[in-house]
């Protein structure tokens, strides 16, 4: 079930029930949609470069503070806050790699972010579950796995954004070590450890060298874990955040510096604000990942959207969020960085909501030029849920924009002159030899999509999309078969979570 | 009701309860989104001037043909088919003018296709209408006027696509007359005549005179029609059609020439020979079209699509879809045509699959640079339904189009430095000055998306979009008023449709 079923161009899984497109990797062939020109874009930047030099960043930790400092931060005695002028900020972000490459056990599902290269991701961090069988649910362990198991099956779902959900029967301080061994031994893909302290980080980083079988010299090389950093916007990086992000970057493994700009509450009610402020939090993170290792590989992600300002409810997929997405995409290319957006809605049901919201998200990121699409299948609710149909749904929608970004193929055979004349005005194709040909291949076969006509569809049941998105997860999950381990590795695994786990876990956090 | 509740940014309808956009126009400033790159293209449009000088298109109507072999197209005594050298072919479609501007009855309701000017219109021709309440039936003409009010009432439904549904219990001879008299009365906005034959052209031209209070003369300068004319591919164009195409052509009304190119099925299985004839249809019916009448405007339709291989049902908001919208609008650019594509789906209910279906269709549509996007709003099934609320679903997805399509502001005011400055770090926006100025208009305010909370939606009665969609066509109806109309043009109206009644009607179609 884990083996590459082909690399030809739309080959099908030949074991297994679910029909899905091949594992493969992504790139945008098309221009991204800028929506700022460079008059635009150039302002952004200037007033981001202001907000360092005269408000300055909190940065909640001493030792974070000093290296500021000794970088040329302007950090005043007893205050947190480091004012950075532009020559520091832009001196220092230029030290960014513009790609990495981030190693898979398996070598085939290794992934580069930066260029034009897209990577799509699972959901994380959601607190609840929710699926049309069981409910909705504080997540568990046994959830946590489930969807683990789901991103394993699905091939457009190519890294593990997070904890698709946060396992809440597990003990604070050793739930990182299940989780991890969880990710490593149910999939094969790029996992994610959280930036919260130092020990969690560094509990990863010996758990991945022992599953990849390198050394943390070899690691540093070969980087495979990356790291969602969200500032406490605004300007603002708290304590463990920060250690997590010195220890991850003290090993090459690249942070993503996201600042949690959502305008009207975080930031200021108008996109260019917002964006501003995002910009200003991005570069002093990734300056300060520079400062603490010169060269690291980092990433610059955008997630500003807008409250309901009736409400103060977060909104996703809106107009504004899309135009954000992409003006995101235009900063970080401006710097050469590697560029995180997200597939993110607010929808309570796998409705139509749902996937309108998500699309907007999608395309948004996709158009904006993204690298990395975080939440690409399975966030609903802002982020409140993980839902096992909405990943169902997701890996549909991110299926057609994988296919989307695959060039139209134009020559002699796919202009077909000899068809077109061979069917003759008023004739049709169906018996055509050129499409007898294609009969398996021409075109996108959907998981989700039902496209009989009303009358089959309604004497099938008259489903709708998310009914028929919780038959394609049990069918997963009645299907899943964990991917090759070498039993000393799993073994070694083991042990080195059994002794953790005696020594009590991530106490110091 | 009808009055334009303003023309600043986000003002809101005053009276009536349905909270949308104002109406307003709108240009896409973003560079449209090329999947073909310049090699592909020309290879395409070489193609395209092989097919019609090497196989030839039918034109089944002896005038037509006559026309054709005048203007220099090989026609061979017996045949209907003509062969149009590529010289004539060129020289022909550059008489077509870049941009046409069509006006409504209500002069502020007017709207330009060509250039970045992007209109959003209604579905039409669906033998069939379905709605939670009432569920789905055969379309009648309570249900063609419930439309036409529904399109009258959303402002982002800018034009009137065709029937919004064929009013099956009307007799056909004089169909047309009752549904045009319903366009004129119940809505304000630009409609569209069928090209069935020449006589419910002719009628319908006399009618917008009428409304409009002008002559022949003046309706040719200020042209107000439009008609979509499919070609019946591959590479044949029927008599009615032919006859309505002259008819509107010789009062400089514009056709939209739309081939229907369904990939395996009416055209090759692949996109590029889908495209090839596409765009080689498409070139012989605008070039007839200046044969008739130089220098009458005309449209280039896109609607190549999908069929599934195994059953041979049409597909719509396909990956493949999406990259033939983008190249139509490419094709169409190279020729300085104004360009039609649809907000199409496949789906039965109004469900995630409508929405996504639909997203991939309105973003292939709006990032190929369409100017004229039929099917707007309600299209549903392939076409074979006009869906009360997947016209609320749409109305909503293509007012967040046009407010993704708003540049955004960067200014000092934007930028909001002293907003971010006195918030500070680890602040709020909620209560600065800068939020609360802009409590109103920050942001796009939905009329379908719930972004309350799980436990709230749950306890509102945990609706799904396509539910609330029910509640706010129903409310649109309820409240609807007709916009007004000059009591002697009414009574005008109403005698020509009576005399012509009498006289039977289209008999001769």
């Amino acid at each position: 079930m884990t083996r590459d079923p082909g690399r030809r161009g739309r080959e099908r899984r030949s074991s297994g029930g679910i029909k899905q497109l091949p594992w493969r990797t992504y790139r945008n062939p098309y221009r991204p949609v800028e929506v700022l020109n460079e008059e635009q874009l150039e302002k952004i930047h200037q007033a981001s470069l202001r907000i360092l030099e005269e408000i300055g960043m909190e940065f909640l930790d001493a030792e974070a503070l000093s290296i500021l400092k000794r970088a040329g931060a302007e950090v005043k005695p007893g205050d947190n806050r480091a004012r950075l002028d532009r020559g520091l900020v832009m001196e220092s972000v230029a030290k960014t790699p513009a790609e990495v490459t981030l190693h898979a056990r398996n070598p085939e599902r290794s992934l580069t972010f930066g260029g034009n290269h897209v990577n799509f991701g699972s959901v994380a961090s959601a607190p609840n579950v929710n699926d049309l069988e069981r409910g909705r649910r504080p997540g568990m362990f046994s959830d946590y796995c489930e969807l683990l198991k789901l991103v394993q099956t699905f091939n457009i779902v190519q890294f593990i954004s997070g904890y698709p959900v946060e396992p809440a029967d597990l003990p604070p301080a050793t739930r990182h070590l299940d989780a991890h061994y969880a990710a490593i031994t149910l999939t094969d893909k790029v996992w994610h450890p959280y930036s919260l302290g130092k020990q969690r980080i560094s509990d990863a980083i010996e758990m991945i060298c022992i599953a990849r079988n390198v050394d943390k010299a070899g690691l540093a090389r070969t980087p495979s874990l990356f790291s969602i950093v969200n500032s406490n916007s605004p300007l603002r990086l708290d304590g463990p955040m920060l250690q997590g992000l010195m220890e991850m970057s003290r090993h090459s493994q690249p942070v993503v510096l996201t600042p949690f700009t959502l305008s009207g509450a975080m930031a200021p009610a108008s996109i260019a604000g917002a964006l501003a402020q995002q910009n200003a939090e991005a570069l002093a993170g990734i300056a300060f990942i520079q400062m603490v290792a010169p060269g690291c590989p980092a990433m610059y992600g955008g997630f500003t959207s807008n409250v309901d300002m009736k409400s103060g409810a977060p909104a996703f997929g809106t107009p504004e969020y899309v135009r954000a997405a992409m003006a995101g995409g235009q900063l970080a290319r401006r710097y050469n960085f590697p560029y995180r957006s997200s597939n993110a809605c607010a929808a309570n049901a796998v409705d139509a909501q749902a996937a309108y919201e998500s699309e907007m998200s999608i395309w948004g990121a996709v158009m904006g030029g993204v690298n990395m699409m975080l939440h690409g299948a399975g966030w609903m609710e802002g982020g409140l849920v993980a839902s096992f149909e909405k990943l169902v749904l997701d890996v549909e929608m991110l299926q057609m924009m994988g296919e989307f970004l695959q060039p139209i193929e134009v020559n002699d055979d796919t202009l077909a002159l000899s068809a077109i004349a061979e069917v003759g005005p008023g004739g049709h194709f169906f018996g055509a030899a050129h499409t007898l040909e294609r009969y398996e291949t021409a075109f996108y076969a959907p998981m989700l999509s039902d496209w009989r006509n009303f009358e089959t569809w309604r004497l099938a049941g008259a489903l709708d999309a998310s009914q028929r998105a919780t038959a394609i997860w049990k069918q997963a999950l009645a299907e899943f078969q964990p991917p090759p381990l070498d039993p000393a590795i799993d073994e070694a695994l083991r042990d080195f979570v059994e002794r953790r786990k005696r020594e009590g876990g991530a106490i110091a956090a």
